[in-house]
């Protein structure tokens, strides 16, 4: 059996190997798959061009399983593979640390105003109003995580990451996603029906919800408007979960404190975007992820639950039921 | 006996009251102490002028105790009052959290560049080589807290404060001291002979060295130049603790891969300073402390053992000895 590897990171190959019946080849992830390779049954992605994925759909006749190392495989599910005869895995997990730790910096940034001491520091001015003696902790301002209301839209994998290192610092944490109850690390976590409470008490909205159909403009001009008029929004999730006329219209007139977005509904975000010059909003390129972290483990365990025959890890729901 | 406060910040007087033989009355930090109140014998300092201080000095005839709220009294020792007759206390401890969190957000944005990603925004450029796929903890460069050294040179309160919020994210920690030994939360904490081998190592610095004669220059022009040559200094010390000289040419040299600085050897940092333009430096307006927090708790602390004739927490070395 062939299993194929991606050049476009560096993998230690070394921890992947000795599977006896199976051998493990290089490929580069920008060009068509090379014949030799083309009848591999596992396919390792990361970083594909649209091209290699849609040429490798129709090319590679003998394929059982993608691995993808990505959170959101949406490249790998678009490409035109039959999903019903493959199995495809998500990279879930491999981006927990990295996208909490850029999190937390997009809420420092935002609380401590780094980059509004920025602008003033590029005008070769000193932002005397962010310095020396100041009110501690005032009421009706996001200043610092100490005693913030920090709400988890989208409590999964790099929520459970992110929230020790929140609440270390002070930080009340809240979690919404689909099913309610106490997950990691102790964290309530409601259902959206609460949301229009939770948002109400809310100092920090922190959006990790993946894409797709059910999470588009989830956060809307109606669930903007019940956040407090100093709450900030962060997003690490998807762009498409908001809706990105009502946030500028938001931000313009003072309806929420501002906005730090790693995501996007276009990237790179369009020169025509009227998001670029918004009052306290902070943009930052898809930047929190894009370095897995523990691929060899998440492809060394798939393996052997793919030789054993059991359910893999992180298997994209609805992929690969036409094995069954 | 009085107690005199501030009203330079909101105290809950509530919880200080119940000393039978004390009054509290409250003052203007700003304005001269008025006639009536100027024979008490407590007065607690914050953000007060340089005019109040030395007048205070020249009229408080009954003065036993100032208690600042400053982690560094230095506007107090050096407003002329008789520092041995005066028992003063800094406000050593009600800063750790805002300064930790704060030194944390610098220490981010260093690594996941946020300020040049508000260069890019400002000029509505997508910043696309900090975002995307990218390596993973490259050698040589500081991309990240995870398995970074982070040197914490001043391991006194805040430094405790904040290296566990370090070790959470993957750091590995060290400090330097004078007084060698292994501190809270178990850090390691080493003597200035091993500075050599310890920068060499080391990929953000972090000072946060009190401001005195002994700690001037501290990190010169020499040390500076054992530092890898990505290596990241941020000062939440006092500014007089680095050569400013030595700093602008190391970063326009490219000795060292930036700095971030909330302290200056002069504040606000002067327009003719190169240091605003220099490449990787980033200004922060000594922003880091400012509010501080649990001053009841101390001030309270502090009156017990005044009346019951303790040595006061906080004290500072050498003052009030001629009381003894
Ligand atoms: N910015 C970046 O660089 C970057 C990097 C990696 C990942 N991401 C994004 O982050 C997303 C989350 O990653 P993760 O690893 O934490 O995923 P995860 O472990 O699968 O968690 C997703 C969470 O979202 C919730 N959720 C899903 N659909 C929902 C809906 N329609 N309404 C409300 N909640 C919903 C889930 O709720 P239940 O628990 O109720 O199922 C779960 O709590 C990824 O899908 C990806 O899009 C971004
Ligand atoms: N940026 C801001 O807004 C802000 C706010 C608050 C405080 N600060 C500054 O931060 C400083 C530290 O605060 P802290 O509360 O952590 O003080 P601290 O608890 O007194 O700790 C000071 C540390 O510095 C070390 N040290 C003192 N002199 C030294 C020298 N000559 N060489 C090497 N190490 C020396 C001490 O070493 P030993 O343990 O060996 O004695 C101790 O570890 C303050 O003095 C103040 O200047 C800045």
């Amino acid at each position: 059996m062939k299993l194929l590897y991606p050049t476009s990171l560096a993998l230690d190959i070394s921890r992947i190997e000795g599977f006896p019946t199976l051998t493990l080849h290089p490929y580069d992830v920008k060009t068509p798959i090379p014949e030799d390779l083309i009848d591999a049954e596992i396919l390792v992605t990361w970083a594909n061009s649209a091209q290699n994925l849609s040429d490798a759909a129709k090319r590679m006749k003998n394929l059982q399983w993608i691995q993808s190392l990505a959170a959101g495989p949406n490249d790998v599910l678009s490409a035109g593979f039959d999903a019903s005869k493959i199995k495809i895995c998500t990279g879930s997990g491999l981006h927990d640390r990295t996208v909490a730790e850029h999190t937390l910096g997009m809420l420092l940034n935002a609380a401590r105003r780094f980059y509004e001491m920025r602008d003033y520091q590029n005008q070769g001015k000193w932002p005397a109003h962010l310095g020396g003696p100041q009110p501690d902790r005032p009421k009706g301002a996001f200043t610092t995580l100490r005693d913030a209301n920090v709400t988890i839209w989208g409590y999964g994998n790099i929520a459970k990451t992110l929230a020790p290192n929140l609440i270390a610092l002070g930080a009340k944490v809240k979690g919404v996603a689909r099913k309610p109850g106490v997950r990691e690390p102790g964290v309530e976590v409601y259902s959206e029906d609460k949301l229009p409470e939770i948002l109400k008490e809310t100092d920090a909205l922190v959006m990790i919800l993946p894409g797709s159909e059910s999470t588009k403009n989830a956060l809307d001009a109606e669930r903007m408007k019940m956040l407090p008029k100093h709450a900030w929004v962060i997003n690490v999730g998807r762009g498409t979960s908001i809706d990105e006329k009502a946030l500028k219209e938001a931000l313009d007139n003072g309806v929420i404190g501002g906005a730090a977005l790693d995501v996007f509904e276009t990237e790179p975000l369009p020169e025509s975007s009227p998001l670029w010059k918004c009052r306290n909003m902070v943009l930052s390129p898809h930047a929190a992820g894009g370095r897995p972290q523990g691929s060899e483990e998440l492809i060394v365990d798939n393996l052997r639950r793919f030789f054993a025959a059991q359910e893999l890890k992180n298997l994209w729901f609805g992929s690969g039921v036409g094995l069954l």
